[in-house]
C-alpha cells in the first residue's frame, strides 16, 4: 500500500503497526499516528501496563508528542488515525487540542466516546469511523482470546 | 484550619495552594491533591502553558503521580480534591483510575464533565461539588480579569 494510492489507509496501516507493537509487549493493542502537513508527526501505542498508568492511551501519548513536536498547543490542521474508537478521556483531550479530523478503525460500543455524543470534541473536528475495522478488531480479539487462555 | 477539624476542607486548602502556585506561574489556576490512606500521595497544578500541552491538567498530572507513587494502576480507595469541576478528559481519566471519591470546588457549567452525565466515571465513584467554591471561583475570576487588562 503506497501513500499515494490511499493516504487514509496508509496512515491507518501505520497506526496498526503501532498496535501490533503494543500486542507484542502485552499491551492492549491500540495504536495511533498523528499526521500534519502530509507527514507523521507522532506515533504511539497503548502503554498502560509498562507505565502502570491507566491514562497512557495511544492517543494521549500521541497528542503530547505531536504538540511537543510542533511547539504549538493546537493540532487544528492535523488528523489522528487510531485503531480503536477513542474513549471519553481521549476524546476530551482531542477536544482540547482542537484536532481537525479523527479517523478510527474498530468501534467501541461499551467504552467509546460516541455513546456520550460528541460534545467533548471541538465543534470543527470531523470524525470518521470504521476504516480498516476488520484488521483493527481482529488484533484486539486475538489479544483478548490469548489472555483468556 | 487543622486536618482534624475538617479533613475535606484541609485537603481542599492544599489543592488551593496548588492553584495559587499555578496562578503565580501564569497558568489557569486549578490545583489538585490526591489523598490515600490519610495522606497526600500526589499534588499538582495545571501546567498547560509551561508544558505547551493542553492535556497537562492538574488532575491528569495528579493521577499519573499517584499511581506512580502507589505502584498500582487503580486509585480505588483514594480521593481527588480539585478546585474546579473536572472536564470530560479528566473525568474519563478518573474513570480509568476507578478513584473512590471526587470532591471539587467551583462548578464549570461550560466545560465540566457533569453536563454530559457521569457515565465516564466508574459506577462506584462518589462525587461532591461546591466545597469552598467561593475561594476556588475567586482565584479563577481574578486570573481572567487580570488577563483581560
Amino acid at each position: 500500500m503506497s501513500i499515494f494510492d490511499n493516504p487514509d489507509e496508509y496512515y491507518m496501516q501505520q497506526a496498526l503497526r503501532e498496535a501490533r507493537a503494543a500486542f507484542d509487549e502485552g499491551e492492549i493493542p491500540v495504536g495511533a499516528v498523528i499526521v500534519g502537513n502530509g507527514s507523521i508527526i507522532a506515533r504511539a501505542h497503548n502503554n498502560t501496563e509498562r507505565l502502570q498508568d491507566v491514562t497512557a492511551h495511544a492517543e494521549m501519548l500521541a497528542f503530547t508528542a505531536a504538540t511537543n513536536f510542533l511547539g504549538a498547543k493546537y493540532l487544528t490542521d492535523c488528523t489522528l488515525y487510531v485503531t480503536l474508537e477513542p474513549c471519553p478521556m481521549c476524546a476530551g483531550a482531542a477536544g482540547w487540542t482542537q484536532i481537525g479530523r479523527i479517523v478510527y478503525g474498530a468501534s467501541d460500543p461499551k467504552r467509546g466516546f460516541s455513546r456520550l455524543g460528541r460534545e467533548m470534541l471541538h465543534p470543527k473536528t470531523t470524525v470518521e469511523g470504521g476504516l480498516m475495522k476488520e484488521e483493527c478488531e481482529e488484533l484486539l480479539k486475538r489479544f483478548f482470546q490469548q489472555k483468556r487462555q
